[in-house]
């Protein structure tokens, strides 16, 4: 890696830690210039625009998210145990943030820039689509290994893993709730539970 | 009621506006100065510090919840209606939000304060206590009525309950997914279906 890529990726890396203390709104050249040492003319040369700095910072997280958790997911058998592995590799993944400060940079900026029209929000909106997609795929695959019902709604179920997911941040980060995970995995249980074949 | 005390409802009001749009820690009694053409002096008169502020604005928020989807709820059949009365008009809310700029501001706040100590904080953290305590005790209520079975787990259905409206929060605002209100229907039917005697 050349000397200006690296870099790059130092402020990155960075820029994404501070964005979950200070929301991507808070995330501005001028700050992270006075956190880095680092000339605004300089970090200028490297982002166009507080957007750009947006948008690389939700493509990091978007990458470690691939690296961390979808892209291990993929050597489990397909079918149940494949979701069962996107599942804990998630779970692992919240609790990664949960020891930096400000917790997952997704869910972070999905409430923050869910009215914000612009390249970070779109890009935002494509990663969760790949992801939802990636979970009803996964869920389609089982069908065929024999595992769920042929009749399942595979969106239907996308949609309810993702409200585990957000209802396990919820619990974990604002409520403390030392039973987040018990009540997660119960929840994720009970789906497939329901989506089995009888 | 007093001049003054309408005066600081009106600076409330806007304050839970504004909130949703620039975020908690963007909420500054000079902001708010600003927007309402009120002297920054006058607004300290009336609140002591940004996080009094804050903590109005969450008070009045978590007031209009009990006032819009808790208590006409109450006025339902125990039981499995009045759950349904508790699912339909917490969409009904989301949906107001909806229309204001920056969604609601009780999903926002669990964000952008879960990692800030205070009284802000501490007040959200006791208001989203008592909600799922509302929540499990009409599961509760719906045992006794024989609709559900006498082991359900109520804290676990509470618990799910509110993972279904934080996905519906997310596929409505982020993801403008037309289907949102569908899917969330579909999640609490299975729900209640999980939930009920054979």
């Amino acid at each position: 890696m050349r000397k200006g890529e690296q870099t790059r990726q130092t402020i990155i890396d960075h820029a994404l830690k501070l964005a979950t203390q200070v929301g991507y709104q808070g995330l501005t050249i001028g700050r992270l210039a006075d956190d880095l040492n680092l000339s605004k003319s300089g970090l200028f040369a490297h982002f166009k625009s507080k957007e750009e700095l947006q948008l690389e910072v939700l493509r990091r997280a978007a990458d470690r998210f691939i690296a961390d958790v979808v892209r291990p997911a993929l050597s489990a058998p397909r079918g149940e145990p494949r979701l069962r592995a996107l599942f804990e590799r998630q779970i692992a993944w919240e609790r990664t943030w949960d020891k930096l400060p400000g917790g997952c940079p997704i869910v972070s900026a999905s409430i923050e820039l869910d009215d914000c029209p612009g390249r970070a929000r779109d890009f935002l909106v494509q990663s969760q689509r790949d992801w939802a997609e990636t979970l009803a795929n996964a869920a389609r695959a089982a069908i065929r290994e024999g595992h769920f019902r042929d009749d399942l709604d595979c969106e239907q179920f996308a949609y309810d893993f993702s409200g585990i997911m957000l209802a396990y941040h919820h619990a974990a980060r604002l409520m403390k709730d030392a039973r987040a995970r018990e009540r997660a995995e119960a929840s994720f249980e009970a789906l497939l539970r329901a989506a089995r074949r009888q």
